[in-house]
């Protein structure tokens, strides 16, 4: 396999985008991109969506965008793995360049959650859940998470307050991304005082359902010619999968998919979590954020709260997380989002972060959920 | 890039499977093909779908299928090209075996139309094509469609009649493959006399909504080891795009997707068209039969009916088309087809195509394509 490197990064803020079709911004961060990256010529995009069917009528994607975007003709598909649709994008890209088969791809993320109503768009998004067994009853996707988060805080002996760093370090960083939907930091008081969504989850332990899209262009590490300045190499990239449905898990409690592939991303990059210098997690509530950091190997089982209590997660701790806002804050383009993370973890290790730059970065791992971390894609980059 | 060979299939037969869910179907059809091939352990599954989300409330197949089919934990996720994502989804297994990322793979197929209310379903196929430019006018899938016949009955002065023997062809094969949804012959008088369904377009020009699954199991042609003996090799594997709408196509009777994909994989296999000895066509409607040969170099402009009327389609024919009943007869379940056409054509490689076997078959070409050929998938087989 051939080594692969993003060359281009773009994308779009992240809002409520009323005046801006899906295909305008999935558009609008490709062009970005390959501005970025200097690239006139492309071989193929793949294009991380979840909704576009469900709440914008608009399937086939892949050939839509890429005729948009001035690339007509060039292979293009659409690829789908719920919340994690952007991370799988960047992996079925990845393997087309890794393969040989192109020089040139472009890796997108794509989402447009506010054409739809509210709750039409609620219960679309539970459709990463297991359809038979667990919507037909009416649960909703927050619903889920929230079971998970009571029993996480009944096994664990914790309250809520004890995952409020977690959202308000996801709030303090997406302050200085202007890209970012949410640009305010929050109080310890706010998280307190927050509306509930679904007990124990209020809406601040949620990510916020927005539009936006993301772009990544991989090209072969070995022929970058006159992209190589800026060229960040993606040391790893591994898929991993367990049950749709909860109680179908031995151990609900344990992100088996997680723990998986990042074992695997480890392995290819041949580095441990010690090595890790910023990791963009899959913070949709804030529960994930703490059993992806026990499963990935960064806590241990039932302390993954503690991290954020220790204040290690803020770009100058130990182990950054969410460092440009997260889900949390930067906003939950559902499909959008791995590839989001993709481009921050780039940013940072261009050294081109900002206020919330991560000194030093040298090795970012991005992490896309689908569903309840049904799906689990890690990928490792190093510059 | 690794060479890669097809050692298993499985599939269902298309109907309306009202006692089986989609996943039920996708995980008979894997049961089948690991049994087919030998195989026990299986390191990924891509699997094509279009409107599982739209229909069945259900997003995040891959997961979902990888566990039910026993394979929990494994890299899966779903690829969509609209009637096209069969045929995608054997791209992206393709090219996980030649990166060398993985030896075994599972390609699957799986659609599930007739949960829903006919006309529900006839909106929701309608996603394959624009949805701000087409669909946004109350136009159907099937009346796009018949605007290109019409065009084409008027450019070349044909009569429906002339497009009687693609679907005659189509159900005297299927009447010959026990996994068809429709296993009589039609003659030429019942052609005439069918219903219409948007002029010129009559039943018997359109191939039905059904149900269905197929797979394929991929490995590196150098480590068959004992899935040798019957495994068929994918000489090429190619994908091109066109636009969605055919408004904005600078000429709509031409199908440059097929052309580009089809030249593609031609180049990758060494061949030209003549040395194609059988062609599963993506007979969804029989104007796209008739297109299609043109623009995949079988026919001159205007000619591709002609092939039909001469009587070479036929499993004896020169150019055997829809060897098993093509999209017409076998039926349609849209994102499965792509895979049951590559099964169909391992079949006859393999010379387990009974009556319908085309003699001395070396050399298969499948072409599965997402809305009017806004996407086109080319693959090609030798054994």
């Amino acid at each position: 396999m051939r080594d692969v490197s993003v060359v281009g990064i773009g994308q779009t803020k992240v809002k409520e985008h009323w005046n801006k079709s899906l295909r305008e911004l999935a558009t609008e961060a490709i062009l970005a991109a390959m501005k970025d990256g200097h690239v006139e010529n492309v071989d193929a995009l793949y294009i991380g969506n979840m909704l576009s069917g469900e709440l914008t009528g608009q399937e086939n994607l892949g050939a839509l965008i890429a005729d948009e975007a001035g690339l007509r003709g060039i292979e293009a598909m659409k690829v789908e793995a719920a919340c994690g649709s952007g991370g799988a994008a960047i992996r079925a890209g990845y393997l087309a360049v890794a393969a040989g088969a192109y020089d040139v791809v472009i890796v997108a993320g794509a989402e447009k959650l506010t054409e739809s109503s509210n709750c039409y768009t609620t219960a679309s998004l539970a459709m990463a859940a297991d359809a038979d067994y667990e919507n037909v009853h009416g649960i909703s996707f927050v619903a889920l998470n929230a079971m998970l988060m009571r029993r996480y805080m009944y096994e664990y002996d914790l309250m809520p307050e004890d995952f409020a760093m977690f959202s308000m370090n996801a709030h303090a960083n997406a302050a200085n991304n202007p890209y970012a939907m949410f640009q305010s930091p929050i109080t310890l008081e706010q998280y307190n005082r927050a509306r509930n969504v679904s007990d124990p989850i209020s809406v601040m332990d949620s990510s916020p359902v927005g539009d936006g899209a993301a772009v990544l262009i991989l090209m072969p590490t070995t022929s970058l010619n006159g992209n190589s300045a800026r060229a960040i190499k993606i040391a790893a990239s591994a898929v991993a999968t367990d049950s749709l449905s909860l109680h179908a898990r031995r151990d609900p409690l344990w992100l088996s998919a997680v723990e998986l592939s990042a074992r695997k991303a480890y392995e290819q990059a041949g580095v441990t979590p010690h090595d890790i210098d910023l990791f963009e997690v899959h913070d949709a509530f804030s529960i994930m954020s703490v059993m992806s950091l026990e499963a990935a190997g960064f806590a241990s089982r039932g302390r993954g709260a503690y991290l954020a209590r220790e204040n290690e997660i803020t770009p100058k701790g130990r182990l950054p997380l969410s460092t440009m806002g997260g889900l949390k804050a930067r906003g939950h383009p559902v499909g959008a989002t791995g590839v989001y993370q993709a481009v921050e973890a780039v940013t940072q290790l261009r050294g081109e972060a900002g206020k919330n730059q991560v000194i030093d970065a040298r090795v970012a791992m991005t992490q896309s959920l689908g569903g309840v971390a049904a799906n689990a894609i890690t990928h490792i980059f190093t510059n």
